[in-house]
């Protein structure tokens, strides 16, 4: 069993190459619900959805979001109307978000709806909802605070950061089955997603973080960032932005407390040392993953991590 | 100034004859809304929607719900979730209940937001619903009670009926401007939509069956029967079910205290007489409206009605 901590990007191309390995049924997926949003009156949660098409072979490979060949009928007739929604959001993707938003009022809570989701979906993977409490990411930024999405999706992240905090992290409560996923896993990996408001909200529910880091050898972290740029998304300007290099060692910092060993580009090589000064292992592997076969290849690097640390505590 | 009381299907056509002679303008639909239902947790109101799509010029006229050419992607990827809907619900037309579900959840009343979807619409008929508060058709039946919806669209209005309620009518105060309407309007229709669970509960909102009671001498009613059936919809069923003859003259039985005058069929000249006997003025207009053409025909004859009705006092 592995547990994955997941945002939006990065991570679920990593479980495409996981699933191959190991199979869909081995993996249990804690995702990021600190960017959900009501659009429209409907609850979105841009993670859990990425995670959700991305194992059920519908995402839109193109976009990383959203449903592959989707129409926009919907969204279009509502801009018609005069009311313009953030998010572009496809009629099928639509549907999904309906339907959990349909299940939530009637009292079901979000890890629930989600399973129900899966299920409908023929997704095998076990997908939990870091919390079923509200948690909201807020980007302070030189033109105020804002939500994320409008921080990425209507501002295009361009706008300076000087910080981020979680409204309501402090009273969330990790959805069940999470913390007992964390430490019923051989393996945990953190993966190569947003550290700071993609698995930074995740690592912040008290008893999350709490349990890795008391299990913190069995976690492996992969960095989202490769030289000084992250391979996609903000998490550059946002690093930044609460006073993080952008750079491996700069992931090292923020994850050192809860990952035991950090997976970083073959180009980064050099910076091993400057991360293992850190008190955390650090690996490389390539981290690029524009094809299957690269993301089945940096899965085999993760699994065989795991393995040589799992042989490691035998042989000693 | 007319005023038309409205449910969905049969006022529609005349209401694009009566707006090809006198324009939008000069139009006040006061709609049924007792058909409103939840679905998907959307509200959806059929009757204002196909009033408002014919005054837009949206109205798929082959089905006369929904709007012309729009898809289906949402309502297909919910039956693919396992949550089956039940009205087939287009993606355009589920954008404008979508928008409305939003504004009642903001606050706004069902008045507010129809007069908004209209606005946006082009719409240049006022369109008000007959009340802001919930009322809701029980159709009692063999098979037990059930909504208008489940006994017409899933039932096929195949099933016995013993009587019909409107939960929460009682209650119910029409909407801004619903009395003013009618009682500043020279000339008030009652179209030729179902007496029972379409106009029915129009009239037993009290303040509106008071006010057209009082002024029922310029009141004119169309028959929806033509001969011994409905021109379309359950009303046959409904008449029947509630102890009324499906005839012009059961039609007579119902408006005569809310109107002076009813139109019948051509066809339907010799019950005139008998129709005359229970204290309602009757006339003869060829009823069916297959095209324009017939519809703006129809529409004449009732603004001759009125012509001459308002001429006869002054002879007097």
């Amino acid at each position: 069993m592995l547990a994955v901590l997941s945002g939006g990007t990065g991570t679920p191309k990593l479980l495409q190459g996981l699933a191959r390995l190991v199979g869909q049924e081995e993996l249990t997926v804690i995702v990021n619900t600190a960017d959900d949003l009501e659009q429209s009156g409907i609850y979105v949660a841009p993670d859990l959805d990425v995670v959700t098409y991305t194992l059920a072979g519908l995402i839109d490979e193109e976009k990383w979001y959203g449903i592959r060949g989707d129409t926009y009928a919907c969204h279009e007739m509502l801009a018609r109307l005069g009311h313009r929604e953030l998010l572009r959001m496809g009629d099928c993707d639509r549907a999904v978000s309906l339907w959990r938003t349909f299940m939530l009022r009637r009292g079901m809570r979000l890890s629930g709806a989600t399973s129900e989701i899966c299920r409908s979906l023929g997704v095998r993977a076990r997908v939990l909802p870091m919390t079923d409490d509200r948690v909201e990411t807020i980007v302070l930024t030189e033109a105020g605070e804002m939500s994320f999405q409008e921080f990425w999706v209507a501002r295009r992240a361009r706008v300076r950061v000087y910080g981020v905090r979680f409204k309501g992290i402090g009273r969330a409560a990790p959805a069940p089955g999470v913390v007992e996923a964390i430490e019923g896993s051989e393996a945990v990996i953190i993966g190569p997603s947003n550290p700071v408001t993609s698995i930074g909200p995740i690592l912040r529910v008290r008893e999350i973080g709490r349990s890795l880091a008391k299990l913190r050898r069995r976690v492996l972290a992969i960095s989202p960032i490769i030289g000084k740029a992250p391979v996609s998304g903000p998490a550059g300007v946002l690093m930044r932005g609460i006073g993080y290099e952008v750079s491996p060692p700069g992931v090292a910092r923020i994850y050192r407390r809860y990952a035991g060993a950090l997976l970083v580009d073959t180009g980064d090589e050099g910076l091993v040392l400057e991360i293992e000064r850190m008190g955390i292992r650090a690996f490389t592997a390539p981290l690029l993953m524009p094809n299957l076969r690269s993301k089945v290849r940096l899965a085999r690097h993760v699994l065989g991590f795991f393995r040589k640390s799992s042989e490691k505590p035998r042989a000693s």
